[in-house]
């Protein structure tokens, strides 16, 4: 009967698709941008088509294989709930939030694809996501299968696996026009809004993995509903409202859950990086609907003290593993004291990695200030996709900077090589929603402006704020090359500003307007504005000149200290142990100061990539006899030799480890 | 009446001093070598004869001063417990047992001075401790003073307090030959002993900072009595007997204080480093005693983690200040994971550096073995009296390898220069209590054997293991340079063996015999073995090149990666900014990989030091405008700029921060 009757939704519910950008800020009042609708723009080829279509074509449906695996419990435990079948729950906690991030994803993909197959697939999912839901709205397939006392303890996950449930049907929605997955979303958030409205001292310490905020949020913007705003802004609230008492992880307020202090007196970012990222997410959406200039404050605080202090150079955060600090179960994949950046040790979570460049993709629509954009895109280029294996199908979670031994197991999450398979799969199907919707982080609207964020071949076909209908082209090699040519072509001649982003690395950036350049002075870490009529056939060409560059890091690094990175555009670079002869180790390898690294596209090499190749300084002053790791002492005597020069390859750090495991480092020692 | 029996004690026991080594081991079945008794040797000049008088002279005067003034409470507490004033307890839980340090120190300097205006103040002030002591031999002022209920909490220090008292009379004894601190620490050791034989689970935690392992081994070792031995045994053995339950800090057993896992299970060094060497000394006093191997195999296991993996080059444990770990107070003045080694965040403190010596000295008696003795005089030398200003009156918690800013506070402890009185006064007495025993170290023997440890200029009397009598004269300038000339005269001509210390810095040290060189392979990092018939007037001609080196550090230490520090035989040097030109940061200077650097004595400077001098490279290119902390980035593009020459003078490590606030560093980058 209930079933029936969802079916019926299904059908009668097929209205035009309300398509919105992967924010849905198009009404938030204090957000000075707007992301663009999801189906205006598509890649057309280059960096993102090529992940895009791994995405599409392999993570997805493996996935999904993955996930139908008897072995396996993602989706067998939704047809356990449902009635479907017969058995007991298994997994981990947090894995019907991870399906619903996996079904985003789908949903994503029909959004540029209309694929009737997924459109298909994705019905037959949600139908029995309703049947597994409880009359009352409540739906974590681990507490009604093992029949658990609701909200008793933090680490079930209920909140991160409903918040990932909104926003999934809200995409949903919004790919199809269809209600079946939004109506189960409210039920939820109804259900959601009924527990917590009277803000109960016990439940004070729920929702520490933060997607519910998020998922509130998008379910009041896709709705219109005031009270899953509200929803929102108690779980924000709530948070911090009870420090005292026990310090112990899921009994207290602690820091490692931002839990000890109140979000909007808190001055530094602390604890876990994923529900630090997500918190600091559902807060901006919160400001962008609310204007509550506290959380913005805090925001503007703690996002400084990260910039400042704790990001890694290739947009990564949260260094602690387990274990960092002793034996401490408190406090792991969590954020260190300010300037405390192992290369080797470094956690950086695929999650939190993306879950940062969320934070950032909002506070740059809320701000228009383009050093946002420069972090959210140092992530994509970098820590957000490297936990993803070139060939779409193996994952990391944590992203070090450096690897020295492929035999010594540091981070529990820390192998050799990409995995396929792991009980703990948030990082899967978080790279795959990201990717899919990566187009979407390509542009915002403004007032009769047209902001471009991210450079890649694509198409946008959308209207400006007088309802002028605009397609703008863009045709570049970017990240490889600079190169941008943006052709524009407005349904009628008209006045309206295109701002151009100038990343933070691009000096000596040049534009020309249908081939004449332009003079304004053109700084690193800004928006251009070009305002002007244009008229269909209008072209932009926008050089960023690609300079090899050497990076150093605040001399409080310890960890980096006396050493460099490369960086070419993006991308940053590093050594592989394969690219090197045999005889010289990764941490034999000094940067002559003045070193000349060449570009050079090698297409055969890792899927297509610009390498940067010189000569480097091998030092065996260094020699710790190939395995530091047993070395029965600390410290030796340091006898300079006579050093050789070496060949240095480098490759985009993104594409590491894709050659088999070996040893890794992004910084290295100058000479 | 209590006290008139007391007084009569004192007076009836004046027998003749029972001198014994540091540890007293003399009788000890376990240990390989046995120290000396503490009044058979003394400086005579140079070095430690300098330290000694400091200590002597200034440091422990003054002590007494701050602790009988008004503002202070040590000495107070003491007064009112027993009944001899009025008022409230105050300070902190761990005052009596700091007080106690001061008193063996004074006891010390006593054995060498026999100074009577000492032996009477000591007598007095251990009248006012007997009668601060309860009937049952139980003492600690706060509890008394409190009305406080015994054994409730760990942070109240009762056992280190009664554990230093039961050290500090043993050392009493030994100076004086007299009881009457033996009798108080007799009855306090009883009063042990009754309260924890029965192993009660609810004390099983206590005991947490355990110079109650190490007091009650002294006690046995001084009186014979079985029980003190079973009760130190009992203290190691309900560490880490009840790990269960809560994790909290002094409500289970926790890493923090080595109480999670059985010492004998245990595999690394972890946790509150003074508390940590604390407890390792006390097991290694238990197999001397006992012959437990499995307590040796955990030693074994835990020293190698420290020495290949946790420990600092000038000799320093226990980096983790509270907030390294983000806002954890669970874990703090603590040994961190393996091979993190921060600079200037090293908390170090001095406590637990020098408790680092003393757990070395009890592994080398144990075993003979030289790598012990070199940590011993790694820290002697460095990170174990770097806490102890020039001036003999200011002190240093944390022995920090480098310091960036005078005006950003990181560590609680850690102020630009050393301060004369804090609440927190636990490092004081040590620094006192360990220089004024220092000669005690410098020797040990064994079966027809004497042994070299430390060198210095100093006059040894003892007697060979055949009762024959010897006077061993050293005269050298050491450490500022390595000759050594040593002169025997036993009463009689006879066949024993001379043990050479060659430190693991010397290579190419030599010997002569005599004035004739001998041939046999000396290698750094052993004992020479000098075995023949020693007639009176030989001498011993110990030449150790103190070469200036380099030294670099695995590379595993993130920390120190492509840097080097610089030693010059036992000492660790550092740079000043205040040596270097006005326009230069100390975080400017490099290195050069072929850098001479030419040692001078200067006698004006810093109390007499041998300088290194030479010309080192300062590069802008690391230009963070002099204040890191105000970067509003934390990475930056790196342009090599011309390089241009400074003159360089390093001063030895201990000395640092003696001519006012400034920069300093131990580690510089290479060139």
């Amino acid at each position: 009967m209930k079933q029936m009757m969802i079916m019926a939704l299904t059908m009668c519910c097929m209205t035009t698709a309300q398509e919105r950008g992967i924010i849905n800020n198009s009404t938030s009042p204090n957000s000075k941008l707007r992301s663009i609708d999801l189906d205006q723009v598509r890649w057309t080829g280059g960096f993102w088509k090529q992940k895009f279509d791994l995405v599409k074509d392999v993570t997805i449906p493996e996935m999904w294989t993955y996930f139908n695996d008897g072995g396996n419990s993602h989706w067998t435990n939704f047809r356990l709930a449902a009635g479907l079948a017969e058995g007991r729950w298994s997994g981990r906690s947090w894995h019907d939030g991870d399906f619903y991030k996996w079904l985003e994803a789908v949903a994503h993909v029909y959004i540029v694809t209309h694929d009737s197959v997924l459109d298909h697939q994705m019905d037959d999912v949600i139908a029995v996501i309703a049947k597994a839901q409880q009359p009352d709205g409540y739906i974590s397939t681990q507490i009604i299968l093992e029949k658990r006392k609701r909200f008793e303890n933090i680490h079930h996950h209920e909140l991160y696996n409903m918040g990932h449930l909104m926003t999934a049907a809200c995409i949903h929605h919004r790919a199809t026009g269809k209600t079946n997955f939004l109506d189960i979303a409210r039920k939820t958030g109804d259900y959601l809004y009924e527990t917590f409205k009277d803000r109960k001292p016990e439940l004070a310490h729920f929702g520490f993995n933060p997607s519910n905020i998020m998922g509130a949020m998008e379910l009041y913007r896709t709705t219109g509903e005031r009270k899953y705003l509200d929803l929102a802004n108690i779980f924000i609230d709530m948070r911090g409202s009870r420090p005292a008492g026990s310090r112990h992880y899921g009994l207290g307020g602690t820091d490692q859950t931002q839990d000890r202090v109140p979000l909007r007196k808190e001055t530094e970012a602390v604890g876990h990086a994923v529900t630090a990222t997500y918190l600091y997410c559902g807060a901006a959406d919160a400001y962008m609907e609310t204007g509550d200039t506290t959380l913005l404050a805090a925001l503007h605080r703690i996002w400084s003290d990260v910039a400042r202090r704790k990001l890694y150079l290739h947009g990564g955060v949260g260094p602690l593993t387990r274990g960092l600090s002793i034996r401490n179960d408190d406090v792991h994949e969590a954020f260190a004291d300010p300037y405390l950046l192992p290369n080797r040790k470094c956690y950086c979570e695929t999650c939190s990695n993306i879950g940062n460049a969320m934070w950032n993709w909002r506070m740059l629509n809320i701000t228009t200030e383009a050093r946002y954009a420069d972090v959210m895109e140092r992530v994509f280029y970098n820590s957000g996709i490297s936990g993803l294996a070139l060939d779409g199908d193996h994952f990391f979670y944590s992203n070090v900077l450096r690897r020295l031994s492929s035999n010594v197991p540091l981070l529990r999450s820390d192998t050799p090589e990409r995995w396929k398979h792991r009980a703990g799969y948030c990082c899967p199907p978080q790279l795959a929603r990201t990717i899919a919707k990566m187009h979407g982080f390509a542009y915002s609207t403004s007032e009769n402006g047209l902001w471009i964020h991210l450079y890649g071949s694509n198409e946008l076909k959308t209207k400006l704020s007088d309802g002028t209908a605009v397609k703008l082209i863009q045709e570049t090699d970017y990240p490889w090359d600079g190169d941008v040519k943006i052709t524009l072509e407005p349904a009628r001649q008209t006045t309206f500003t295109l701002w151009l982003r100038i990343p933070n690395w691009a000096t000596e950036a040049t534009i020309k307007i249908n081939g004449s350049p332009i003079k304004s002075d053109i700084k690193p870490g800004t928006y251009v504005t070009l305002k002007r009529t244009w008229t269909t056939g209008d072209t932009v060409e926008l050089n960023l000149p690609m300079h090899v560059k050497l990076i150093q890091a605040n001399p409080l690094v310890e960890e980096l200290r006396g050493q460099v990175a490369v960086m070419r555009g993006p991308l940053v670079y590093c050594l592989e142990s394969i690219d090197l002869p045999d005889n010289v180790n990764v941490m034999d390898v000094r940067l002559p100061r003045n070193i000349h690294l060449q570009p050079r596209f090698d297409k055969q090499l890792l899927g297509g990539v610009v390498v940067l190749e010189g000569k480097a300084v091998a030092g065996v002053d260094s020699d710790w006899s190939g395995e530091p790791f047993d070395s029965p002492v600390l410290y030796k005597d340091y006898t300079p030799t006579d050093p050789r020069l070496v060949r240095l390859r480098l490759i985009p750090y993104y594409a590491w480890a894709n050659r088999g495991a070996g040893q890794m480092t992004v910084w290295m020692p100058l000479d």
